[in-house]
């Protein structure tokens, strides 16, 4: 960040008055410029005993697979999003969403919300984000072509879960590995 | 938005090509510049039958009182976020912090994540930003004088759960009324 987005001002980074952090502040209208994490919202939609994954068209992580996710956008619900988004990647409508599973991804400054959920008449397809989706029993999960941690955890986690017939909703904080 | 933070070109609204939504695009460097929702993460601190509150010394709702919580900061997991805001405004060390409430606020796209903890050393004092604090058991929540419907939503479910001594995660959306 350069400019200040309100006077075209030039910004720097600076600690302002009650606060304890740096900050992006206007050098010419004083206005302050906060940086937050962002909300990742998404769906495991499952058709009976198989779950439903999309293999990206977009980068990153092109042509690998993942369950349909992105960001939440101003003024939607959290499920109102993760649905959404089923419908952008995998052309499905997404019903009876349950929270299910929250991330914490402080590394990238990211927080996901997915849910559990059904698809309307079983109906899907593939959207403008996705090369092609399908459904996947647990055998049959492409483990080594995951575009995420998140999505390989969230993955494991269900099949446990699904075992033992019940959904309880978890947090957890994932660490990416060091490069 | 008026100005690109990148370039300090003129932004406009306009839908990106494989978008749907109004963005601000810089008219000088493309730069597409997204607004999402933000994090609010909040304690609800108590020591044995009592809860921690705040009186707000700062606007909105000055004087009002409210649970420990603010804006998540960058880097940080939900709940450090909580438990920094239940030192800044309370000056009480949260411990033991248990996930406990979501809330979509989708009128002010905002998405509350608030954790249950206890008090280390059952410290506490006033933060820069509150004016008082103290520990309130059930019959003396000043219900009226509370800062945020999220507020006295937790609060009541708080006691209904502490009853039947479990505390299960749920998410709600909140709508504020329509003025």
């Amino acid at each position: 960040m350069k400019f200040c987005n309100l006077c075209g001002g030039p910004v720097a980074l600076q600690i302002p008055d009650d606060d304890n952090r740096e900050r992006h502040v206007c050098q010419n209208c004083d206005a302050i410029h906060y940086v937050n994490p962002k909300i990742i919202v998404g769906c495991l939609p499952t058709i009976e005993d198989r779950i439903l994954l999309c293999k990206r068209a977009i980068e990153p992580r092109y042509g690998k697979w993942t369950l349909p996710a992105g960001f939440m956008e101003n003024g939607e619900t959290s499920a109102d999003g993760a649905a959404r988004e089923t419908w952008e990647e995998a052309a499905a409508k997404a019903k009876d969403l349950v929270l299910y599973r929250i991330f914490d991804v402080p590394h990238i400054s990211q927080v996901y919300l997915f849910y559990r959920c059904g698809i309307e008449n079983d109906a899907f397809g593939v959207g403008p984000e996705s090369l092609e989706s399908g459904l996947f029993s647990a055998d049959e999960i492409p483990w080594h072509q995951l575009a995420f941690p998140v999505v390989r955890e969230i993955l494991q986690e269900y099949l446990r879960d699904r075992e033992q017939g019940e959904y309880p909703i978890r947090n957890t904080v994932i660490e990416y590995p060091r490069r």
